[in-house]
Formats: structure tokens, sequence, C-alpha cells
């Protein structure tokens, strides 16, 4: 085999993972970052941002070969820890027993790849150098060095793992036939922290993912490891209550007192900080082709960004790494046939869980109003202890089941939702659900159906 | 009243129509068009554009006060001329005796527009000004003249009626939360001509739209009030056969005589045309918001580019001034509600015929080779003659009743699809259809659905 260079435009967990995986097949990588490293000046400024990894995360890692290792300082959250309006905390687990998501760090994750690629022979990293052009023919690319000098890199072959603004992805804008879409939520959101007790632990329950749900808004607290939460407040941008209509210190200390009472406790000047931040929007990237002239490819959330509800935007990016791995080795290296495999398998998975994860914000900020979904939830997690092979809720097969294609658990689903939509149109269903008969008739409409 | 300043840029049909309506409700408007006066130059080079109109065209029209004169010219097509591989011929109508779809020629109708515009005290119209950038805070707007010079135009408000490729909206991506797609079909297409008989007569039936339809590739034909027929060819991009694969002489003339042999006789060089010519994409594009800050806002194609398969480009576009004639009637001219009302109640309809027109290339292409199909239709139209009040046909309903919106046609149409297709799934119905049992089978159905 000639030994290809390949250029990977972004430095993210995507960006390294994938040099990783192609360092570790034989090739020449030149992984490129425009910020500085991480490892080196702490650009995240003392501030955890933290996402969800889940199963297919690390079982991604894990068929490139990147051990568990990296799940040592992740914290495990085996429940919604849901907080009432008035106070009151209920549990609602993930799934089965010992079944959990992973609050990780971005920065530390990030960080363990980042010297893993270090690690490889071939693996070259270039920090502080920002894509500036792509030559979609050639692969070739213009990088500006530290806000100076402009580069050419030239390579076989060049993938952007640049991120949901991704550089590659504007730029791929100018060929023909690109199919574009980008699509903005009603909702925008801001980061809150609690910080830790004197003596450093947390000072909600750890292994949980807080939820305030309140219908059109909802606050979320996901714990880190040095016992602060990084919380997130998702809340519209216009109408009422909205980051617009609340601009006056005593409106939003009367939308925190009312809202979140059990919370502002713990938050450090959540209002002083809802009043100087800019909120960021939410939105979607939808394209498609994902490669172009089997030269340049997307990757990662710049192939699909999605909305961060589901928690699935690291899993699916890690998920894409993991079958251009498997690609590489069924097709023996021909990147004529790999690209348009890759983009093919990839594409109605990345477009599934993007649905997903729009549909997800009203299951999570409408979870704890909605006591027939609880119940539904509670049917479901029955029947699936009694016919596992049968019945894997949504939340499990996305989250728990990687050999489960996305675009297979957004299908099963569907089926799912019009059978227990049924189930939950028996009379007296709130007396009867722990009854025999519910479970026959969930049995005979699922067979039928699934 | 204040007498408003409004800008229009682009003078297609949709910015003249606009033109005239404000104009008529007494504002005071610019309308600027990048290319010269059609009028005086002949900018199409003898090239006939046609299009369709139907019912919801006419009626918008007349709803502004445009009389039925700018119908002399149009060709009414009552129904399908389905060309068979074989040759054979057949005729599916579009709808109840007299219904018809209007062929009428894009320049002529342009044209006609411009001139009841022209005879406006108010309007000032302005070819060869070439939009180069707006103000959305102000509605002030930069032209170049005859690509030279560059001037503002300043107003209280601005519409981009600048079609599909619209200026006013690409401009708009720079402002913040503006949701975005384009989706490019895998056909394209070229346009290949069909000269008169030397008498000036058609040399196929006049009132029709003929169409070769071949599952992946269809032909079509619209009459020309001159004698001649406009004739669209739709094939995919890549993959075979297709306008990629097709680059030999050989191929060519092979897949035209394979394809449409009865009408390579009457087709000018289409052979010659079909290696010269490149291929145009297919796209849609949907966007929103439609208006910014209450001062700028799209409209026509600009704001909802569709594909032509179910001939309601012009006819949306047209609908989009009716809506808005009424909302300025409604809301007495202030703006800052008529705005949001107009996006608001067009969007729906905008994505509605996007979705509608999508998937009748499918129902037009494969139209003929599939007689469950041709069943379907005549089991419907026999139902809807019996009762016309609860079942209106998809085709009908979009086409032929302006009364109906398109999203309300949507969801009807997909209602009547559930409807039928258990209609189709009786056994024997091939045999059965016209017998009474069918007739009450589909009554039950529809009065339970509907």
């Amino acid at each position: 085999m000639t030994r290809n260079r390949f250029t990977v435009a972004g430095g993210g967990p995507v960006g390294s993972l994938l040099a990783i995986l192609l360092g570790r097949h034989g090739y020449d990588v030149g992984l490129f970052e425009g910020r500085p490293d991480s490892r080196q000046t702490s650009i995240y400024q003392g501030k955890s941002i933290n996402i969800a990894l889940s199963d297919r995360g690390w079982t991604s890692l894990q068929k490139i070969g990147i051990s568990a290792d990296t799940k040592a300082d992740a914290i495990p959250m085996y429940h919604r820890a849901i907080h009432g309006i008035d106070g009151e905390l209920s549990k609602l687990p993930y799934g089965k027993q010992g079944d959990a998501i992973w609050s990780v760090s971005r920065g530390g994750i990030n960080e363990q790849l980042l010297d893993i690629a270090d690690a490889e022979p071939n693996i070259d990293i270039y920090f502080e150098h920002r894509l500036v052009d792509v030559d979609f023919e050639t692969a070739n690319a213009a990088f500006e060095v530290k806000g100076e000098q402009q580069i050419t890199v030239e390579a076989d072959y060049l993938f952007g793992a640049d991120g949901a603004h991704s550089k590659v992805r504007r730029l791929a804008h100018k060929l023909p036939r690109f199919s574009y879409s980008q699509t903005y939520m009603p909702q925008s959101y801001i980061e809150l922290n609690i910080p830790a007790n004197p003596d450093g632990s947390h000072r909600l329950e750890k292994n949980a993912l807080h939820i305030w749900p309140r219908k059109d808004f909802m606050l979320i607290a996901l714990p880190n490891p040095d016992g602060t939460f990084t919380c997130t407040l998702f809340l519209n941008f216009s109408g009422t209550p909205s980051f617009e209509s609340l601009r006056e210190r005593v409106d939003v200390e009367r939308f925190f007192n009312e809202n979140f009472a059990d919370a502002i406790e713990y938050l450090e000047n959540p209002v002083d900080v809802f009043l100087e931040k800019i909120a960021s929007p939410l939105f979607l990237v939808q394209v498609f082709p994902w490669s172009f002239n089997r030269k340049v490819a997307l990757i990662g959330d710049a192939a699909h960004a999605i909305v961060p509800f589901y928690g699935q935007g690291m899993n699916c990016g890690f998920e894409d790494c993991a079958e251009l791995n498997r690609l590489i080795e069924l097709h023996d290296h021909d990147w004529n046939r790999i690209f348009p495999a890759y983009e093919n398998a990839r594409k109605p998975n990345g477009d599934a869980i993007a649905e997903l994860s729009k549909r997800n914000f009203v299951e999570m900020s409408d979870l704890s109003g909605d006591k027939r979904f609880q119940l539904r939830k509670k049917i479901e997690a029955k029947f699936h202890e009694a016919f596992p092979d049968l019945w894997t809720p949504l939340y499990s097969m996305v989250t728990f089941s990687p050999e489960v294609p996305y675009s297979e658990a957004l299908r099963v689903g569907d089926e799912q939702k019009r059978v227990m939509d049924q189930i939950m149109q028996l009379p007296e269903i709130e007396r009867d659900w722990d009854e025999q008969f519910v479970m026959d008739q969930l049995y005979k409409l699922a067979t039928a159906r699934l």
C-alpha cells in the first residue's frame, strides 16, 4: 500500500479520534486545530464543559482500540433526578439496573485523545492553524498560522472534523448539487454553575442528571469530578417567558424564584449571569453529500450538527469514526469505495439522531408534568423486563444498544409509540396498568407490529 | 395614511403583481429588475418558456383586481396525454369535465403585468438595476445600474421577489436565527422544442399536457400559442441512464429511439441539444422567517423555491400576493401586524406545496406504468362524482380548489391515501372496482376518517 497522506481539519474529540484511527491504519496524518493546545494554555478558563457519553461512544472507542481508561474521569448517571416546581424530587431510571450515561469533561476527553494521537509516530498535530480554504479537487488546504502567514498543506485526502460551524462544510457550499439545511430551535441556552461544597463534594446527588422540567423551558445539571455541576438553562428566544422578554433584574429574579426555588440556593449568581450573557442559539445542520470528489469528507458535527437533548452528539461522531474504521478494513483501503459506503451508511443515522434529539426536548422538559407519560414508561419497562428480545424502550435502544443503528431505533420507536398509544387508550389504564391482561394485550399488539 | 415607500426587488411575474397591489393600495413603489426590459429587447431569443397556471393563479389575479384578459393567450390543457413506450396514447383527465390547467408563456404574462404596473401612477419601474445589498434594519438597498455605478434606494419596506436564486434571501443568511434548507433532487433537466407545422398548427394534440413517463425519467411537452411545444426532459444527474452516463452520440440516439420513438420525429435536434446543453439542477429552498425586523420580506420563489412537478410555482407566488392583499385590508396598513401574519399564513402552505411537488415526480413519471394507480384514480373520480362534498381528489384540491389551502390539501390527501390503500387491498379489486359494495366501503372509511 502507498502511504497516503490525510489532512484532518479540527482537533476536537472526533478529529483526534479520526487521526488516531487513520494513523493506526498506517496513513500519514496531519491534524490541524485553529485554537491553541488546551493542554498547555487553559483556554477553558477554568470552566467545565461536560457532555454525555454512553454505550455507543464507549463501544466506538473500543472498536478503534482505545481502552476504557478514558472512562476513569467520567461520572455515571443512573437516573434522571426530576425537580418538581414544588420542590418534590423524583427518580426516573435511564434503563435497567446498572445502565448509565456518563458525564465527561469535553476538555478532558479531548486531551486524552490528543495524548494518544501524539504518541502515534505518523501523526503530526498543529495548533493555531486556522483553515482558510480547501481545494476540493486535490484535497490540498490553506491554513493561516497563528493569525499570520498562510501555508498550503498538500494531502491525498482531507476530512472536515471541524464541528457544528465547520469551515470545510461552509466552503462546500460552492460545489454543485450540495443539499444543505440549517434549522434553528425556538429555544436558546445559557450555562450556569453550581459550585462544590467546601470539602469538594457535590451539593446535589452526584450520580444523576438533574432536570427542572417546566414544559416550555428547563434547567439541567450534569456533575463534574471536581464537585461542581455544569447547568444549562434552555428557554425560548422570544415570547413569554423568554430571553427576550426577561430583561429586567426584578423579572429575572422572579423567574428563578418561581421556577427553580430549590436550585437558586446552589446556583452561582444565576441572575447576574442571565442578565450578562448572550444566549446561544440551538440549531441543527443536515447536508448531503458528506464526501466530495472522493477526496474530501465531513465527519462528526461538521456532517450532522444536532441539538443536545439526547446527549448523543459526541457518541454519533465517535460512531462515524468506528464505521469508517470498519470500512477501511472491509474495502481494503480503497477510498473510491470507502467514501460512498461511509456516507451512505452514516447519513440515515445522522438524520435519525437529529430527529430523535429534536423530539427529546419535549420529553425532557415535559417529563414530570405528565403523569401519563411516566405511566407509559413504567408499562414499557415492565414489558421490556418480561420480553427483552421483543421490546427495548426507545431511550434504551438509542443509549444502551450500540448494535441498533439510530435509524432503526427511530423506526422501531415510532412503531412502539403506535402500540403504546393503543395501550394508553385502554379504559382505566391508570388503575389496571399492572394487571396481566395489559401485558397480554401489549404482547399481542407488539408481535403483530414489530 | 402616510404614503410609505416600498422597494420591490425582482420584476418577474410575482414582483410585478406585488408592485401592482401595493401601488393600488396607495403606496409609492419602486420595482427593480436586474435584466433589461423584455418588452424592448428580446432577452428570450425567440425561446418559449411556458409554465402552468391554474385556478389558484387566476383567482389570485382576480382578487387583486386583474381581469381575465391575461387568460386570452393561455392554452387550456384538459388532460394528460400519456405516451406509452410502445407508442400507445392514453388520456387521463385532470379533473371534472371542463377543468383545465393552462399553459401560459412566462414572458407573456410577465409583460402583461409589467404593462399594468406601468399604467399605475405611483409605480416606477427600473430595469438593469441589479441588487447588491440590503440594509435589513432600514430597508434601504444598493443597486448596480447597468453594471456600472452603484446607487442607494431608500424605502420604508422592501420585498425580495427575486426568484429561486434570490439575492435578498442570500443576504439574509447573515441574520441571526435564519433557518434555511436547500435540497437537490436526483433529477436534472434540459429543454427541447417541437416546432409547429408549416401552417402554424400543433403537431401533437394541442389541449393536453403530454407526458412520456419512463419511471426514473420522463419527457413532457406543453403547448405554445405559436404552434410549438416546449418540452422538458427530466433525467437523473448520475447513475444509469443519466446526463452523466449518456455522453456519446450513439448512446444518446439509442436512448431517444428506445424511449421516445413517437416523439423523436417531432423533436428538433434532440440529440444535438442533449449533447450541447448543460442540464439544469432541480432544487427546493425552504426558509424561515420570511420577514426581517418588520422591514424586509420574501415572496414567491424567493421564499419557497419548489420543483415544477405540480405546476404550482407561479400559482403559489400569486397566492402569496393575494394573501398579502387581504392582510393589508384586514390590518389596515399596519405592517407590524401584516408581516408576521403574512409569514405565519403562508409558510405552512409553501412547505406543503414543496412536499406535494416533490412527491408528484413519482406520480407523473410512473403514471402509465402502473395500472393499479390508474384504477385508484378511477375509483376516486367515481366516488368524488357521487359525494363531491366528502371527497375531492388530491390533484383537484391542489389545482382546482383555491379555497382549500395547500397545507389542508396535503393533510386530507394523506388521509385519503390511507383510505384508498385499504380499498386497493380488497381482494379482486381489479374485477370488482365498479361494484356498489366498493363505494359503500369507501363511504364508510371516508366518513370515519375525514
